[in-house]
């Protein structure tokens, strides 16, 4: 069941930035300006691995990873989409979702122990959440 | 559509042994001891991304990653699954399943680019196949 008052892993809620809710799903961006870098995290607490969400809630999570990993990686003109449920870290079910490409800091790498983040400045991070509110908005999940 | 003759991408081949076939999917065990590595490969050519593929097939490749983790977690007594598809190098589609301990080389970072991979031996990777497939021989995908 989604939860009205779902609370978001601290961890997360740090080194990210809320964009919007998806049906299941909150989508976050990374605080980290290397890369286009979103968060899905489905709505669903106490939840760590994919297998634990009922099946159309997989169903559904995975529409919003692929639909979002499509109209991403066309809206930065990326290379190719890296997906990861991972969550050593925070144990709160989280899939990122990463456009690369070929000239980012950590090519042909995966992201994560390559580079230090870089936070966006408070300027640069509102004009993104914002250019991508207004690209999203259009969309029907 | 699944491809009969389906060719597997040689650097793939050459990292990993071959396990069984799902319905969707080549199940493949990463040539690296140090961790339960799975490789999950949709016999669908020329794709390299999670989108390309048909909404059944995606909902298809969701279930046998989702079961496969399940199970394997259980399998091997783990503690995590990380699940990622990445592809910057080997542009085939091909999701990574791995089963992490909180006492393996690389926790809690991800596994690429931490630990030199260990092959392993001849007689290790017999039982090891053996083992899975007679495990998974009873599970219907």
């Amino acid at each position: 069941m989604i939860k009205k008052n779902f609370n978001l892993d601290k961890r997360l809620s740090k080194d990210t930035v809320y964009i919007c809710d998806l049906p299941l799903s909150k989508l976050l961006l990374m605080n980290d300006s290397n890369y286009p870098w979103f968060i899905v995290v489905p709505r669903i607490e106490e939840i760590s691995e994919i297998f634990q969400l009922s099946k159309n809630d997989q169903t559904q999570l995975n529409l919003e990873v692929s639909k979002l990993s499509q109209l991403l990686l066309g809206y930065f003109d990326g290379y190719k989409v890296n997906i990861a449920a991972l969550g050593n870290i925070v144990n709160q079910l989280h899939v990122h979702i990463i456009i690369r490409k070929e000239t980012d800091l950590s090519w042909p790498n995966p992201v994560w122990g390559y580079a230090k983040s870089v936070p966006y400045s408070p300027f640069e991070k509102e004009k993104v959440i914002n250019d991508i509110k207004s690209f999203l908005g259009k969309i029907v999940f």
